[in-house]
Order: structure tokens, then C-alpha cells, then sequence
């Protein structure tokens, strides 16, 4: 069976998005098991500053609790806006880091309060170091397809963003359909534009579940030969730009999808679905995955 | 823009997986409701005992409120498991009448306690007199792709029992895939075999989102020309064999994925949203379309 890489966004993405703030040993227990449910990915925590961002305020504490114990195992990497939080995930043993910029001016500014070309001024120290570090570099591109302040982006704009990470030394492209809107067809032309310019391995994508769409939409790139996908467990964390809408596509639906293709994730979905039950007790809110509430019931 | 036909099926496939039991006024209003929003093909009862499903007990009243009203803009159709229910919808004014089967013996079994070729046999009267009558004939065959008591079901079976269709008289057949296991490689591998055999203009698929495979699907059936399909405003009914989990593909989701993707469904998305919100109210719960929540909560 063809292998598709899964990198498991819950424990950032996710939890960054969740008004509950867990307590790092809570963190620590939903690593250990999706460890054990089979992830080899997992983006755990972001170095940023704890007055912004709460939720990952124990991005030190964490990653030290964390590595040791399954770095050995599992591909961690974590979210490093700056040269500070680049040394900080350095220091902790990240084997992998991320930068994160958009494909709209507007996007960048509320988020990074950047430009999307200071962001790159910003990143190349990472960039640089990392490479004398030999630590990967992911780059994250946010509203492919489409800006919640913009509107529809152009794929031509996405790829000289895309090129730019690349030239700059990242070694994959993680393409995130932020505000979920995306149907296939744009999914397709998207791809098209990259593929003539980048190999596809260089090439994950990034779906929110916002309409519903992600699972096609993951169908779509599959058959256009990508093979790297990010989500989140139980589709943890929700949607920003619309209050008590899905978020990030969950990896229940995910590993259902791939697994019933003939694809193998490596991630055992009931021992999964039994991951996301723990996290909606801690989070004390219920996950709106299909395939999660299909297997929780039928349990 | 290429039309695509959308029958919905809320409220019968959707109401009689409720358990709120609505007024025939309420009915009537959800039915107005639909028609204002653009819906041209409605499912609107079901012909069938009273004791056996209470839910479509008011069969003939609801029928002589609807028809008269809205039958000169709208298609109409019913269940008819006998000739009896045959006669009540021809007396209640219907020009469509739908029967029911389905690729497993212990399904029809449990269903209408028919073998599958019982139930051609009990069928074929009301294929005779509704010719005679002018009368259209949908058949409905359920638990094609898998069936939950007897697992994985062969395109062959299907294909066996949708020539048995035809050949008495259907025009459409509807394809239930009703535990919405499904992946698109399964779809692709059912149609393929289906389309040796019947002309693409007869087949309709009714895909339950139960592990949200239900757009991916769509878009695979969509890819090898299915210009028909089934759905429930908002997703109503859910799933009888789970439990809490989705049933019928939410007719929001499945509108937003083929307008978007330049498809003529002629229904207004935001005038649905707001009719399947009138339903949350008198059913007294919430749905759970991806589309139907991401619009409600924007507006």
C-alpha cells in the first residue's frame, strides 16, 4: 500500500484555536496518545509570545516534557515566528521548525502584523541558521484560494509565494486553505499552476472543513499525486472567521478517507477516535467529525 | 450553466428519521418554504400505515394542502410500497410515484419484509396501472456499496436489481448508498459497471454523509456524468444505524459544491439556509451541514 504522510496540527493548530487553555500534562497525555494511535507527525506548540497566544504558553515546558520521550519515534515540529523562538525550539531538540506567511497583504498584516515580503525578510535568519542547524524548515502559506479580507487569490499568487519559501530553503510547502471555501475544481487549477514549477514532493495541503468540502477537496490533490495532508484530531480547533463552524479537517476523516482508498496513513483510526473521546472531555465540548461521531456511537 | 437535478428529500427521507412528529401545517410551511427557495423536485410522503410510521401519517392530507398549490411548479413524488398506497397518491394527485428495494435479502427483509424478488413481484401492478395512468415510477435501491447486516455489496447485485427496475418500468433509479460508507474509488468502481448496461440519464445517486464521504462522492459521480441527485434540507433525518451520526447528504453542502463548482441547481443557498433554520426550530435541534452552520453563522 502507497504511503501518505498525515502531519497531526491538533496539538498548534488546534489547541491555539480552542478557548480552553489545557494544562501541559493534559498536552503531554494527547501526544502520548496519538503516539500510540500511530502518528509519526505532529506539529506540537508554537514559540511566540504568551501574552498573544495563551494557549501556547508552555511551549518550553512542553517540548521538554515531550521530546525525549518520542522524539526518537515521531517527526515533532512547532511554529517559529522569529530568530528568538527559532533558538527556543533549537534549544528544546526541534529536529523541524516552521515559518508561516499568506498569500494576501491583508492576511499577513492582521496576523504577523507584516507585509508578506517583511515576512520574508524576517524568515531568511531562520532560514539560515536552520540550515547550518540542520533543522527543516517548513513554510506555511495561509488563504490559498481565498483571503477572508480579499477574496478570491490568484494561484499565480500563491506560487511566487510558494517559490519564494523555496528558494529561501524550505523543504516543504504546506498549502492552507484557511476559510475552507475551496471545491475541487480550484483545488485542480491551484495545482496545475504549482506543479509546473515545484515537484510535487516538495507540495502538502492544508484543508479547513468549513463548507465541507475538505474531503473532496483531499481527493482532488490525491489524484493529482500529492501525498502529505495536515489535520486535526476530532477536527479540533474550529474556524476563526466563523463562530461554531469546522475548522481544520479532522484526521478521523482523514484516515477513513485514505484507509477505504487503499492508502496507508499508519495511524489506527479506532485507537484514534478513542484519542479525540479523551480531548472532548478535557475540552468539554463535542468534535462535529463524521466519521469520529460515527465510530464514537457505533462503539 | 449545465443543470443539475437535485431531488429533495426532507421531507420524507428526513422527517421519517425524526423523532419529533411535525404538524401537517408545519409540513406544509417547510414545503412552501422549499418551493420559494428554488426546490423543483420534492419527495413528499410516503403511502404507508399509519401504525407501521406515524410520521407519515398524514400522507393524504398534506397531499391535498401541497399539490394544488405548488404541483403546476413543482414535481412531487411519494413512496408507495403497494398498490393500495398506489391508489390514495394517483387520488391525491401525484404524477410521480417512487418503490423501494434494495440489493440485500436481509434488508429488504427487515425493511418490507419481502424477499428482493417479492418485492418485484408486489411492485409490478403498480408499474402496470401507473403506465396506464401516465404516471412516472422512481425506484429506490437501497444499500447498494454495503449493506449493515450483510457488509460489502458487488456493483453486479446492483446492477441485477436496477435492470429488474427498467425493465418494469422505472424511470430514474436512485442509488442509496444508505449507511454512507462509501469512498469515490467504490463509486467509480459501481458506475462503471452500471454504465455498460443503463443509459447515464436514468441513474440518480442518494448518498448519506455518515463519515463525510458524501461530497467526494458526488464529485466522483459528477465526474463521469450523473446529473442527479438526492438530499435533505440541512441534513434532517440522520443516520438509523448510527446513532447521533449524519444521514442524507445536507442539501446546503451539496448545493454549495455545485454552484460553486458552475453548476445551474437553480436553488438560492442563503433562502435554504434559512428554511432549514425554520426546521431546526420545530424539530427542536441542531444540524450538522458543514454549509448550513458556516452560512448561519455568518449572517
Amino acid at each position: 500500500m502507497e504511503k501518505v504522510k498525515i502531519t497531526e496540527v491538533g496539538p498548534r493548530d488546534g489547541l491555539q484555536n480552542e478557548k480552553t487553555i489545557l494544562s501541559t500534562q493534559d498536552k503531554f497525555e494527547f501526544v502520548k496518545r496519538l503516539v500510540e494511535s500511530g502518528t509519526k507527525h505532529i506539529e506540537l506548540t508554537s514559540f511566540v509570545r504568551k501574552d498573544r497566544i495563551p494557549q501556547m504558553g508552555d511551549a518550553i515546558e512542553l517540548s521538554t516534557l515531550v521530546l525525549p520521550k518520542f522524539a526518537s519515534d515521531v517527526e515533532f515540529s512547532c511554529l517559529t515566528p522569529n530568530t528568538k523562538g527559532y533558538e527556543a525550539a533549537k534549544q528544546a531538540g526541534f529536529k523541524e521548525v516552521a515559518v508561516f506567511t499568506a498569500t494576501s497583504e491583508s492576511f499577513t498584516r492582521k496576523n504577523i502584523n507584516m507585509t508578506v515580503l517583511e515576512s520574508f525578510t524576517s524568515f531568511q535568519p531562520i532560514f539560515d541558521q536552520a540550515k547550518q542547524d540542520g533543522i527543516k524548515v517548513r513554510g506555511y502559506i495561509s488563504t490559498v484560494i481565498a483571503c477572508p479580507y480579499e477574496g478570491k487569490i490568484a494561484p499565480e499568487k500563491t506560487l511566487e509565494v510558494a517559490l519564494r519559501l523555496l528558494d529561501a530553503g524550505a523543504y516543504e510547502i504546506s498549502l492552507g486553505e484557511t476559510i475552507g471555501v475551496a471545491v475541487p475544481d480550484e483545488i485542480e487549477k491551484l495545482l496545475e499552476v504549482l506543479l509546473k514549477k515545484i515537484p510535487i514532493s516538495y507540495l502538502n495541503c492544508h484543508f479547513h472543513d468549513t463548507y465541507g468540502m475538505a474531503i473532496a477537496n483531499t481527493k482532488q490533490a490525491l489524484s493529482m499525486g500529492i501525498r502529505s495532508f495536515d489535520s486535526s484530531a476530532g477536527g479540533l480547533g474550529g474556524c476563526p472567521y466563523a463562530k461554531g463552524a469546522a475548522g481544520n479537517v479532522a484526521t478521523e476523516d482523514l484516515v477513513y478517507f485514505l484507509t477505504r482508498e487503499g492508502y496507508d496513513t499508519g495511524i489506527q483510526l479506532d485507537s484514534l477516535v478513542r484519542v479525540s473521546q479523551f480531548m472532548e472531555t478535557k475540552l468539554d465540548r463535542q468534535f462535529s467529525s463524521r466519521t469520529f461521531i460515527a465510530k464514537k456511537n457505533a462503539s
